[in-house]
């Protein structure tokens, strides 16, 4: 992050509560210097700054940071503003080592109070009774050989009721043999980047805004990630066929673009940033990453001018359009708009996932496939599956074919929409300055703020303890920054911890 | 394969019945033709060499032959040999196309009558009540964080019981901070083999024998894979430490080293080649992939010298080894020998699996590593865990930690080592040109032939519908033949199919 309070208060997790704040300030900083996450010698924020990020008087961080300076833990000295004390017994510093070092994202010291990051479903309305009766039928009557060995493609049981499910509920024209089940959408794109280098393809052009997550799984590959523009009506695919040579550069050059060097990371999860392309390498795309039935993370739906557009624009230049339909399912205004890939199944790439549906640790995802693509994904994979267990694949297959994955994204689609509509209100009664953006659909909406105030506002959650992202955290590193917003994943908190999230929001709202 | 008659044989799939040799043989052309299995113009073997690779009389494929002539099926000319007719009326040819192309070794178009190829348990033996016991239980008590995004290290319930079991059942030295989950032997090896690379290191020792896959996996990471020869006593680790300059070729020049071009693939399974380095290389090896307890496939224990000597290498020169304990849980004639890892848990990678021991559609492996490693090997995980799926690695914790699995391992024990001393009197009775080589170990046994006999035997297996392979499809290309066997999977049929397997197996021997 670019803004080093914006981390130090996300560090102190510390509610604000009424008349104790300057001794709720006292204790966080007192923990982060015995824990280690403030170092001696660091510099704090002058009592000014500080004071403005958190919406504190002034008067109270001052007189907090005399108090400890007072104690011992602060130094103060003219010109050199007030930095951890070197202590004459320092603890040994907590630094994990690698062995007991958590995963990035997980070496929070401590849980946020409250969670509306995007990309997690309600976790607690996780069908575990559907699921075991699903899991125990598909395992009595699974084959031996189901124990063995299995094809790379997946189970034909899971890709026969997919096949079904995906053509009656997302419009995909799907064929069992044009299904490769996959453990979700990243074990998915890691298959589509490794067939596209190895075909020649240079670029794979993305979305302004979206999963740096992603973008790093492509730079990884080896493939640059020109970024597409966007004006208000969404991704400007046009950009894709405009009538400038392959490979040549225009618009904003890769080497004058700004913030060419970092990848500000999307949600929370780093994804290595490698080299993105600037717009100017849209020409020379192969393939174009979207999300055309809900954007992520801005919300909007692609117009169907555009769906046209990109389509046209991949039959002409023999690319692909990989769609990421990773919650295609949940519309609450309206049927959901079919998928892309029902306008051309020879161009359109889809990728689908239970992650959001269902749950994230199934790890249970699906491509359906060009013609042409399909041996070299199964050759990607590999001789046989070495990722996806038969068992849960099964499970799902009975799952799916039984109903119950219906019956259980219906409930979810009520619930989600329950919440979208209470956010919209509470908004609405809160904030008359903020705008829920988007389709009403998904598991997240966009809050767009007042021009210049995505950071405070963040500063502001993360003093409340309230984990959630701007939209500027998932912008690209070429794309200049216009918009503020928040991207609040209203299906995160389960439901008894919902009511809170929702308040702790419209306390930080401008 | 190199013997295209081997293949031939297997491709029709005849059982030897009596009188009706030639009518057999006949349907079996017939049907080779009419599927497109043999395509027009194809040159069959002559009557001379394919009778004696099908033990038959001359007269009879010379006569099966004609007949098909006269049929139409065939063309015979002078000097031309016989081939398979040009028919005016041709079926389009069965060419699946990749959309439909199962995975290669699954593309044989029928199943052997008989399988004994190494490298699967009896996969009815799987103890599906006792999993389902498991899983239930794991999910009814996984908190609702279970079912979100989790650690790449995999879950903590089962790391723990994994330090208890491996410490007990296998001698390693494990920490549940030192454990990491993976889907199994292969996705832990392409974890490892991405790290060792990332720091240097250009090639990673391999057995004379072993699987062209693993090594494949290596190569594909872009390490060299030189072979260490082996005597009558196994792997000569000593060669590691040889006094030869890192890198300087010496023994079999990397070029000079023949079939350096092609890997012959082991256990079906396609590994791709790379570029196998020849022994001269060993000097520059940064680790060695090694089966110490039970070397596949040649099936001896690593001597307690060369044990040390491969540690003392490694601490030495900085390097690991690569242990892979496939089968350790395996032996029938004392109790097993420890891992390598207990002996510096610093310098040896333990990989574990349960794809030997319960089932491989579970995919569930294990790595304890270093811990200098582990945090480059979760780090090529991912952010969190893209691969392994929750559920299952709560029910195998619960699985574990129950005592199923001690109990599964102990009657899975008693009914391998049945089959292997069925396997040991039946060689002895039919065949005592043949010996059994190896420990009285884990799921496969090697029959040791006269020299120049393995293709003669494979062929006629072949022939008779029995799947088995010798131990040559398992040589490192760059490593002379020199043994003639029979690697026997004897835990590949199930109980119903084990008597006729065997008794298949016997008519094949010398």
């Amino acid at each position: 992050m670019a803004d080093e309070w914006a981390t130090f208060g996300a560090d102190l997790h510390l509610e604000l509560r009424g008349p104790r704040l300057r001794a709720g300030l006292m204790d966080a900083l007192r923990e982060a210097v015995r824990s280690g996450r403030l170092e001696a010698g660091t510099r704090l924020p002058s009592s000014r700054s500080l004071a403005a990020d958190l919406g504190m008087a002034r008067n109270t961080v001052a007189d907090a940071y005399a108090e400890l300076v007072a104690e011992g833990w602060l130094t103060a000295r003219q010109g050199s503003g007030t930095r951890v004390a070197r202590r004459a017994d320092p603890r040994p510093a907590v630094r994990p080592t690698p062995a007991s070092a958590p995963a990035p994202f997980l070496s929070r010291p401590a849980r946020p109070a409250h969670d509306l990051k995007a990309g997690t479903p309600d976790l607690a309305s996780f069908p575990r009774a559907e699921w075991l009766k699903a899991y125990r039928r598909a395992l009595t009557a699974a084959p031996n050989e189901a124990f063995g060995y299995g094809d790379p493609r997946g189970r034909i049981e899971l890709r026969t009721v997919l096949a079904e499910y995906l053509a009656r509920a997302r419009g995909v024209h799907a064929r069992p043999e044009r299904i490769v089940v996959c453990a979700g959408f990243v074990h998915g794109l890691m298959l589509i980047g490794e067939v596209l280098r190895s075909r020649g393809v240079r670029d794979v052009a993305v979305e302004s805004y979206g999963l740096g997550l992603h973008a790093g799984l492509l730079t990884g590959a080896g493939l640059g990630t020109p970024a597409l523009p966007f004006d208000e009506r969404g991704t400007r695919v046009e950009e894709l066929s405009a009538p400038t040579g392959p490979g040549e550069p225009r618009g904003l050059g890769e080497s004058g673009a700004p913030g060419g060097s970092g990848e500000p990371g999307g949600s929370g999860e780093p994804g290595g940033s490698g080299k993105p392309g600037g717009f100017g390498r849209l020409g020379s795309a192969g393939a174009v990453l979207m999300t055309p039935a809900h954007q992520f993370p801005l919300g909007g739906a692609l117009p169907p001018d555009r769906r046209a557009a990109v389509v046209d624009w991949a039959r002409a230049s023999g690319g692909f359009v990989l769609e990421d339909d990773y919650d295609g399912e949940f519309r609450y205004d309206r049927q959901p708009v079919g998928a892309l890939q029902g306008l051309d199944p020879e161009r359109v790439v889809y990728l689908g996932t239970a992650s959001k549906s269902l749950a994230p640790a199934l790890r249970l995802g699906w491509m359906v496939l060009p013609e042409n693509l399909v041996g070299e994904v199964v050759a990607a994979k590999g001789a046989v599956d070495w990722v996806s267990g038969a068992p849960d694949q099964l499970a799902f297959a009975e799952f799916l074919g039984s109903g119950a994955y219906d019956r259980h994204v219906r409930a979810m689609r009520l619930r989600y929409r329950r919440r979208r509509d209470q956010l919209v209100a509470a908004v609405a009664a809160h904030s008359p300055e903020t705008r829920v953006s988007g389709i009403a659909a998904g598991l997240h909406a966009v809050l767009a703020l007042p021009p210049g105030t995505e950071q405070a506002v963040l500063r502001a959650a993360a003093w409340n303890g309230l984990a959630v992202q701007g939209v500027n955290q998932f912008r690209r590193p070429t794309v200049p920054a216009t918009l503020d917003g928040l991207v609040v994943g209203y299906a995160t908190p389960p439901d008894s911890a919902w009511q809170g999230a929702l308040q702790s929001l419209c306390r930080v709202l401008p």
